[in-house]
């Protein structure tokens, strides 16, 4: 049987820890820890929408993400603005979306939120790091609205699977020998945003598509469980 | 209870149609219809490969995509090769996936697959159809090499929810409506390689989520049936 | 003496083949066909004018040009939106030059049409086959405005020096080893609209010029009363 | 009758001067004038060749064009490399063509001469002054090639038709009010290089294209004359 | 007279704290804080050198900087790879230029270290932070080199004067009232690497330019004396 | 001792020359010499101002400024526009910042002087001829402003040290031997606008900087005063 670093557990988190208030400059910011992956999320205001959305009311959500050089052991290339690789625009658009959906943005006037996820040092799950520390940078940037546009808690935890076992929260060693990984985004009341997985080396069933969803709710609530201590979230509807 | 255009049901397909040969430069060539969706495929051939595959003796596949401006009601704006849009970058990333996943990359030296795909009217599922013909493509591409490096066939349907109801299939009208959308790309012995669901107006349950997956799964035996009426597709070993 | 393709005298065209209506979601669209070279032309109309149309009550007609990669025997690369060849940018300037001048664009209003030339198969005259089919997808663009703002009928085709034989309508094995070549652009009612002519291995003397020109005139005759078969053009002023 | 600025007859020239070595770093440098249109054109060459004449002991030669900013009435935008508009694409290239046509490129060896004709003062024929003048700078780079590989030499000139009237040279603002215009790159025995003629307002008729040859014929007789006088240009095989 | 926020006098720098080690996948790494401003700097080494160094036997240093989004109060726009501001460009030219005065690069074969500086809260003086935590990155990357390429610490401070009055080390909002701001980096033993002064809103005279260069190396031995309690900087030649 | 070309002395210019109208498109235009180094530098005007001043009523000034491809003896590269390199930026921020400090802008309304420097022929101190010229150009676009916005003559040098003595004005040939070099720009009452000295081969000390100031204020002396014989600039307030 696999054995994981600290011997963790097959469907067990990394340790995990969020330092909301990280840098005092942005409307929201946290430093948020998934065992040695570690992200500087903040979220930012601004009084313009998108052409789509002029004089609509509405508000917008964007997000922005990139791995700072030195975040990994081989120095990775500065993305480029526009010029973004296909792997950060699908990444930018997964923590858009998601923390889109934890927000009524006709409560916002015509503003845009932008989620800026900075990777300071990376070993697997950024993305999903980005999420949900994301969602604490948005409670705080938001805490002024009233009535609170806020509709629900968002996190997102990585899934994947090696020599058959479905495991929770991939480090970087293990994501690299996954056979497929996924992403889940879920609510806290237990709702889907958005699932992904993906075949990295070999396929999979049906039946093993359904562990990685369950296994990946699991580690959901895990995360919202610990993001409740730090009380500086809203309360929900 | 919802009815669709030409009263097909709900996990029905729409009209699919394969034009296997349909220019005669490329490799390989297809003309792919979905419906009202339609678009050519390319499979070329070059003999380079990326750097991380130098001298290792191993070959590559890999997709591009494009809408071509007047495939849609409103011209859409060519994308600009390095500058492509984020959604055509998803989009070229699944297909290369997919497609490699169809092939052993150790049989056909240092060569590069060249999949394009190019929508010349679009009406939803471009994507899956890209996929699902860009396959007959690859197969004409790489008829000559022996052994044959393929290894199953792959084909890929879209999937959504709208108004609680699970539809195979989706155009674009409906893809407009869906609360929730997927993508799913399976190979013919019912493996998965790829599922994406993501909320677009509302989250759905895990019940939800299994339901998609298998009236994707529905969809793909549609598919890989029509194109086995083609005779042009290599016996699989 | 020079023997050409399926025995084709020296001043007659390749087989030529409009498809109104080959999609149905631009304006206007065509599959021409002259021999091998296939190219996809639709005609698509914004409600807006470039900055220095703006409040003059004239519209505007732009081009736009590409080679899909499979079209050609060895695969070329993705033009890039603004990043264009001079190739493109020199055929992208002529094609709208062209039919520019078979529309008087103050009867439109402020309005853009935009054609879009997209070579499927490429075997040599691909500019002119985008004209000639251009103008075309152009009348069905226009066909609802009153009074009808079309001009005089356009088109146009390639003419080159072999050996000293002045030959209509290249294919590619022709065009890569001619040397001189032309393109000749003119009205139904034999006006010249656009003459080019360039020694691509050899200078030639006036009279060849002269020759050229009358070579070009007599297949652009050809090329329209092929195309008045089509009954879809509108009759002119 | 059309009354030209200082009494110009329709087939003269303005009056026409070369400056050569008017800089010293390059290896032919030299500055044009055709009336006020002021050109500096340099001749540089680097010991490298495009990919496509690697090792086939060949040069090659090629030109870049712009317009300094202030050399219009109305200060231009650079041009931006690689970002060139198609207007600065459609000039090099014709710049390039046409002295690469003079030269016979296996006798310099894997070589590359690069023409650069930076307009400081535009008033009409910059690209044709650019060519004539360019020869010059061509010359100086070459001198010391053994035997020459000069062939023989080019010039160009513009030619236009307002009112019907056919004009030689045309002054930026009679360019503006052209019917048609015209550029001409023949060889000093009278071959023709390049031919290039468009309706700008009009289109016209066979016996004009005509007539506009065998003007910009004389105008070209006329630079070659000029240039002569200048004693620096090689005498030809 | 002037007061400063939290009664500095104005020869005194802010609070300044380094925290070596602060992520672990890089070479070398650091948390500078110079008041309310933090960077983190890191240092990663490289197996190529640029191509004019290529057989050269020696080795190079350069530095990126940038803002993150985030880091200030009105969000910044991330810097775009190749197409950065001015701003930054002269920004990451001084900070490579300064640290590679303090390394002998012909000790360290032909690799590349860059030095990443990325501003996480900006409040002023981030390029002369860069620059002086910069050194301690520098300095973890080549520990291990023998004999050490260190050639003599450097450290940057900026300088600037307002209503007559110079001043040490200004916060941004002093910055953003300065008559003239400057630059400076010295070596431990008092050389002048880099003077850089710029009035930005009144001229000055040459006896207050030699009372910021004497205010500069003031700050300098200030901050050379709190990174040499870190004990982790090598004893130099 | 160190011998300079033409036995120049330590602090003597090389031969200035200024010739003002050299182009007569722009606004403003002149040729400026030092020594081989040859800059035309235009001032256009236009009416529009950058967004951070519409509706201040205030102007603004910007600088391009660019090598000519023939300018050097082994060719450049253009500048590509927004791909401009780094030490272009550098240079062109300066010339802006220097030529700004010369004018009221408060006093020409929302308008934008463009400054463009294109060096035709480099030996070294091109952009402090360029400003040194630009000032001349500046004048003759604004010599129509009344009351005149120009506030005080500007001018520009640069200063270097090559084994241990301090040289004015330095050529290409001492520039690339220098050990440190610096630029200084000053008015024509000795104020100082901006003072830059970076070492390049070797550290200098505070001494050595305070002569290098005072080296470069004889300079500029020098410079004014030839360009007042000039008799063409505005008699100062």
């Amino acid at each position: 049987m696999l054995t994981r670093k600290n011997n963790r557990a097959i469907n067990q988190l990394r340790p995990i820890k969020f330092t909301p208030g990280f840098t005092k400059n942005a409307a929201g910011s946290v430093l948020v820890e998934f065992g040695d992956t570690k992200v500087i999320v903040t979220a930012s205001i601004e009084d313009k929408v998108p052409r789509f959305l002029q004089d609509t009311g509405k508000g917008w959500l964007t997000a922005e993400y990139s791995l700072l050089p030195g975040s990994t052991d081989k120095r990775v290339s500065r993305d480029r603005g526009m010029l973004v690789s296909g792997r950060t625009q699908e990444i930018q658009r997964l923590i858009g979306r998601s923390l889109r959906a934890a927000v009524d943005l006709t409560k916002i006037g015509e503003k845009t939120v932008i989620i800026d996820a900075d990777v300071i040092q990376a070993d697997g799950g950024t993305r999903t790091a980005s999420i949900s520390g994301g969602y604490i940078a948005l409670c705080e940037a938001l805490k002024d609205f009233t009535p609170s546009p806020l509709l629900e808690q968002v996190a997102a935890v990585s899934v994947g699977i090696i020599d058959g076992e479905i495991l929770l929260d991939l480090d970087y060693s293990e994501d690299s020998n996954a056979d497929a990984d996924a992403n889940i985004v879920m609510t806290a009341s237990g709702k889907i945003l958005e699932f992904q997985v993906t075949s990295e080396k070999k396929p999979f069933n049906m039946e093993q598509a359904i562990k990685i969803l369950e296994t990946g709710e699991k580690g959901i609530k895990d995360i919202i469980a610990i993001r409740e201590q730090l009380h500086l979230l809203p309360s929900q509807p």
